[in-house]
C-alpha cells in the first residue's frame, strides 16, 4: 500500500492506494470515524451487488452502515438527487458528526461530495473511487458537484475528504473500455508534470492494459501524487491548478455537443489533448519529437471512439466553459513531456486551426 | 454611517450600518466590483417593485445589473428555485468574476448565499438586507441555505458575503409586525453578550418602535457588532457561536410544529427565549431580578401571537434541530443579563416543566 499525503490550505489528509484496501475499510475507518459516528454509504446498486458484503465486513456488528443509493448515469447527477438523499439522511437522523463515504464511480464521488459539502452546511466524508477515472483524478483534490441542463458541474463546493481509499482490486470488474477512459487522465498527469509517469505509461502500456495490480498501483499513485501536490499549492483553482485542465476546455465542449452520450469522459479529454497538442505544436512551445511522443501515448491507451461535431459548435460550447473569466479564452498548453502553462490569448482562429484535424480524425 | 468589521478564519468584511445606502450603493459597490465583474442581483418582485429604481441609481450606465428573482415566502427557499437561478445565472453568462448581490430580506439572503457559494463552486456575493432580521442577524456571519421537507436550514454552506450594507430608511416600508419581528434577535443579542444593547432596548424600546432612524442604527450596529464579534472567534459554529442559539431550540421547534404558519421567525424565537429562561431559572442559574427584566424586555416588544403545540410535540421536533451532536440534547441558557452558556445535559422532564408555562400563556 502506497500513502500519499494531501495538504491544503483547508484539509490534510491520506490517499490510500493498495489492493485489499475493501475488506479492511470498516477498521480502518475508525481512525477518521471514532465510535460516537455514525456512518452512512452512498453507492450505486451495481457497486454494492458486487462489493457491498465486503464493503460491510469490517465494520463491527453494531455501527454497520447505513446505504443510500443513487442510481447510475450523469442523469441523476442533479440537485433533484441530492435533494432526496440529504432528505433520506435526515429522515435517518444523521446529524453533523455523521461520516459519509461515498462508494461508487466519479459521479457517485462528485454528487456524494457535494451531499456531505452541504447537509446540514457540512458534514465529514470518505472516498473509496472503484473506477480508475476516480481513483487517479476525481476522488483528490475536493471538487464536488452537479450538473445543470445549462452545463456539466456548474453547481459544486470545495469540500475535502478526510481520507481517500484507491483499492485497485475493485478495478477489475471494470469494462475495459471504461479503464482505457480512466487511464486517459494518468496520461494527462505525465504530459503536464511528471515526466516519469509518462516513460512508464509508454514502456508498461501492456501490463497497465492486462490490469497487472503492482502496475496499477504505480499509475494511480503517481497520478494521485502529482494532483496532490498540484492541489496542495492551489486548492482553489486560482492559478496553477488551472493546469489539470489540459485537454479539458475542448474535451467538455465535445461532451457536451455530443450531448454526453458518445463518449466517455476520460475519451472525450484524449480528443481534448490531442486538440490541445495541435494549438502547443502551432505555437512551437515543444519539439516536434516531443509532440509525436504525446501523441503515440495518447493513441497508444486508444482507440478513441469517433464522433461528429463542427469547430462553431465546440467554439460556443467551449464558450460556457467555467474556467472562462471575464471574457478571455483561457487554454492550457503543453510545453514540452511533463511541462504545461496557462494562456489567456487564444484566439478563435488558433483554436479552428487546432480542431481541424482532430475533427476530421474523429469523423465516423 | 457605522462600520462594523468582521474578521473570521476564512473572511474580512465591513457590515455598513447607515441611512441612504442605497443610492449611493452603485458607487460604493465598485470598491468590492472591481471594472471587470458582472453584477447580479436577486430580489423579490416587492422589494424591487419599492426599491428597484433607487438601488438602479448608483450604477453606471454600462454597468447596470442584471435583476433575478425569487417570489415571497418560505417555501420557495428550496433547492428546485436555487437549480432555476443558477442556470438563468449560467444563461445570462454569468462566470466565477461575477458578483451577486442578495437585496431582500432573510429567505433572498439565506438562498441567494447560498446559491453564489455552489454557483461555481463559488462565486462573491455582497448582502443588502432589507428587512430588521435579516439586518440584525442573518445577512451577517456567512450562514447560508435552503429548507428541506424534513426541516429548515437542513442544506447549505457557509459562505461569507464580501461586504454587507444595511440601510435602516429601507424598514420604513416594513409592515410594524415584521419589524417587531425581527427585533426579538437584538433583544436576544442583549440578553446573551451585550448588556449595554439590553439596557438601550429596555430604555428607547418607543423610539425604536417608532422607526427612529438613529435608534434603529444604534439596535442594528450593536446588534451586528455582538454577532461580528461571535463569529469572528467560531465562525463554524463549533463552540461560542452556539450561544446565538438562545431561544433557538425549541424557537424552530415552535416554527416547525406550527407548520411556518402562525407565527413568524422572531416571534418563534421570543416564545423560544421565554422558554429557555424559565430553564435558566430553574436550574437557578440567574436571580429572579434579571430573569424578570429579562422576560419583561422580551413581552416588551410584543405583542406575541398565541399557539397551540404539547410538549410532545415540540421534543419531538427539537430532536431532529441539527445542533444536537450524537444523541445528547443542547441547550444555550442565560445565565445573567448579557451572559449565556451552552449545556449538553439537558432532560426532558426539566424542557417539558420550562415549556408548561409557556404553551399555557400561548394558548388561544
Amino acid at each position: 500500500m502506497r500513502t500519499i499525503h494531501v495538504n491544503t490550505a483547508s484539509a490534510k489528509y491520506p490517499v490510500y492506494v493498495g489492493t485489499g484496501l475493501l475488506a479492511g475499510f470498516g477498521k480502518r475507518l475508525q481512525k477518521f470515524a471514532g465510535k460516537s459516528r455514525r456512518v452512512f454509504v452512498l453507492t450505486s446498486p451495481a457497486i454494492w451487488s458486487l462489493w457491498g458484503k465486503q464493503f460491510l465486513s469490517g465494520f463491527p456488528k453494531n455501527q454497520q452502515p447505513t446505504a443510500l443509493f443513487l442510481p447510475p448515469g450523469e442523469q441523476h447527477k442533479r440537485l433533484a438527487g441530492v435533494e432526496r438523499l440529504a432528505t433520506e439522511l435526515s429522515i435517518a437522523g444523521a446529524d453533523r458528526s455523521s461520516l459519509l463515504v461515498a462508494f461508487g464511480g466519479g459521479i457517485i464521488g462528485d454528487a456524494g461530495g457535494f451531499l456531505a459539502a452541504i447537509y446540514m452546511r457540512g458534514i465529514p466524508y470518505v472516498q473509496v473511487p472503484t473506477t480508475l477515472l476516480a481513483q487517479v483524478d476525481s476522488s483528490v483534490g475536493g471538487k464536488t458537484g452537479v450538473n445543470l441542463t445549462s452545463g456539466k458541474n456548474l453547481i459544486g463546493s470545495f469540500h475535502q475528504p478526510l481520507a481517500v481509499f484507491a483499492d485497485v482490486d475493485v478495478l477489475k470488474t471494470l469494462p475495459p473500455r471504461e479503464s482505457r477512459a480512466g487511464l486517459f487522465e494518468s496520461v494527462k498527469a505525465g504530459i503536464i508534470r511528471d515526466p516519469s509517469l509518462f516513460r512508464y505509461l509508454e514502456s508498461s502500456r501492456d501490463r497497465i492494459l492486462a490490469g497487472d495490480s503492482a502496475a496499477l498501483q504505480r499509475v494511480v499513485a503517481s497520478s494521485v501524487a502529482m494532483k496532490a501536490e498540484v492541489v496542495g499549492i492551489d486548492e482553489r483553482e486560482s492559478g496553477l491548478r488551472m493546469i489539470l485542465n489540459f485537454g479539458h476546455t475542448l474535451g467538455h465542449a465535445i461532451e457536451a455537443v455530443t450531448a454526453y452520450k458518445k463518449l466517455l469522459h476520460g475519451e472525450a479529454i484524449a480528443w481534448g489533448m490531442l486538440a490541445a497538442l495541435n494549438l502547443s505544436r502551432s505555437r512551437q512551445l515543444l519539439s516536434e519529437k516531443e509532440a509525436l511522443r504525446i501523441a503515440q501515448l495518447i493513441r497508444a491507451f486508444g482507440p478513441l471512439p469517433s464522433f461528429r461535431a463542427t469547430v462553431p459548435e465546440l467554439l460556443e460550447a467551449a464558450g460556457r466553459d467555467k474556467k472562462n473569466k471575464a471574457g478571455t479564452r483561457r487554454f492550457v498548453l503543453t510545453t514540452g513531456i511533463g511541462k504545461a502553462s496557462v494562456v489567456e490569448d487564444v484566439t478563435d482562429a488558433e483554436i479552428t486551426a487546432a480542431l481541424e484535424p482532430v475533427l476530421r480524425e474523429a469523423r465516423p
